[in-house]
């Protein structure tokens, strides 16, 4: 297997082009997480947009630099705006990005996540078990394999960039980015993220607001990363808890190397 | 009528329990609030999740170590996965809630929630005149009477908890919890709560969530509505509005008892 | 063309009214901004309430004092809500607020904001381009001119006024408001507001409520601009960034000539 390479670099050079182009992203998200994505992506400068009926769902991934879909809350009317939106987008050309959000266990949408990676997105974000089980269902159906341990993650997402063409971020405690060639560990973060909703489902619009980026793809996914983590570990020092933690994570990601630029 | 008893003890040894079991709660509830229930959840380090689409709703009740249903925001579409989900609920032996958003006025959820009753909920979260009117139908169907003081309001509720089973919580200024044999008045809180939406529909979240304990319900929930009232207390006492009393609240949760743990 | 007269009254008097009455406001939003609208309401002591089974959103929207359509993600299944809402409205004599989110380039909400119209909305809120479009609607159906240039916005917000007999809201870096007849320009504001999601539909919902009160419609939607740039302006003089921005500004929402009163 690839052994990961420690992403060392600063984020700052993608995040000064990102400010710069400032894209605007189609979030088709959960219901959960709308308003904390939407802030996430304002404050580093994006234009977020969730357009959710099917017809303009399709006119507006055309529009859009690129699009998100996470799983979260499928549901059948849902599915047919996102199915509208990757075609609109696939159609323009337009990056789009998956979240596979408890893909595994849950029937519905694990057919329909199936379905959409012949799509080809053009990056996936996830955590160990969703990377694990979209892609035992990408290579041999939906299989009963239940290993969570890192390696076999690392394993998993490096056969589903291979088999999807989509650069493939696994993230925890550590981050893990791959195109199926090159693996990359990007550290950093604080465990109070994990006791805010839609830190994570926020991680992956910023993924796919990468996306939009030219360029090497994998460096500008590790950097979406990195961004996250770095204002994350910021907004930590000066947290007394989860609620004091969101406004001061989103205060972070606007001062970001703003200085710098 | 029963006489309330003041509700003395500590809920630290309840929230001790329940932190240590870290429950999976199953929330179907309304669109305005699905951000704060799950980070009052997160801050009490319980798992929140919502899975809307009626075949997964019922998969993951079944999983999940407690349900709540919530009416707030109630469509044809969610009551099917709501219904679902209490199927699967029961089915697997899960206790659920239920938090009657508004029901009385407004006919739809008023025949749901009387639907859902057949179920047994193992909870019924509401204000005085939410309790007043589930009570008035489960006894005589859709009544007109509307005296919403104090005393019958939990004359209400100590019936609704011998018809339906459940432990009813009747919440405002002091709440109310009875298991239509004892009653327990819980106090605390602060009028800041009222001026943030959704601190409410939260605690049924909490109350949900805290049936999933093994032990004495009533004083379980009592020890929710005091944890809930306690974190009132401690963030209205540093805000400097309803603004700043979130994050505070978020933070208070966190932080409750877990020096002394 | 009516010039504008700047708006140099203070809003205290429109306010202290608005807290007195504390009005009753049915909100059919965005799924995104839901949170941010009910707190903003909340804070300035009015009561938010959001139904959308169409058949209670009938009968909610009679009882409510004002009722707020916002298509941000609108959905054939919302929309029939919102019909309902606006004709239950309309029945019973309540005023209703239409924001025009995007309407232009998205097929589906332009023409059901165009069928909207037919209704009489008491208030219409909207950035340039959105007025820009709907006015163009109202005039001559769909046409393609995109000028946004502020004097072509004034020109488009008067015949709009004129055409459908609501007061027009053009907001951006000064908010425009006209009647048809009177033209007045509302500065202040801060430019961290933009990097908020919900701040204009949150400023939607609060000019609808303010249609609740009895005088000068014209005046009072001013106000209710003012209230909101003013609160801006104070939270963004104490914020660190668009994080700790939307909590101080809920706060100041709720301080706002409170004491003067």
């Amino acid at each position: 297997m690839i052994q990961p390479t420690h992403y060392t670099a600063s984020p700052a050079a993608s995040l000064a082009l990102f400010r710069q182009r400032s894209p605007l992203v189609h979030c088709l998200t959960n219901d959960v997480v709308q308003s904390l994505t939407a802030n996430v992506l304002l404050a580093l400068d994006a234009s977020p947009a969730m357009v959710t009926e099917p017809v303009e769902a399709a006119q507006f991934s055309a529009i859009a630099d690129a699009v998100l879909i996470n799983v979260g809350t499928l549901t059948a009317a849902r599915s047919e705006a996102m199915l509208a939106a990757v075609q609109g987008a696939t159609a323009a050309g337009r990056p789009w990005t998956l979240d596979p959000v408890a893909v595994g266990a849950l029937t519905f949408r694990s057919d329909f996540c199936q379905r959409l990676l012949a799509f080809r997105p053009a990056a996936i974000r996830g955590n160990a078990s969703e990377i694990m089980a979209l892609a035992r269902q990408a290579v041999s159906g939906r299989g009963v394999d239940s290993q969570h341990h890192p390696s076999a993650a690392l394993e998993a997402a490096i056969q589903l960039a291979q088999s999807s063409g989509a650069v493939v971020a696994v993230t925890g405690e550590t981050d893990y980015v791959t195109d199926g060639r090159r693996l990359l560990a990007v550290s950093g973060g604080s465990p109070l993220m994990t006791r805010v909703v839609g830190t994570g489902c926020a991680l992956s619009a910023v993924v796919a607001a990468f996306c939009a980026l030219p360029g090497d793809r994998l460096l500008h996914i590790a950097a979406a990363c990195r961004v996250m983590s770095q204002a994350g570990e910021q907004a930590a020092a000066a947290a007394n808890g989860p609620g004091t933690f969101e406004p001061l994570f989103l205060d972070a990601l606007y001062r970001l190397y703003k200085e710098a630029v």
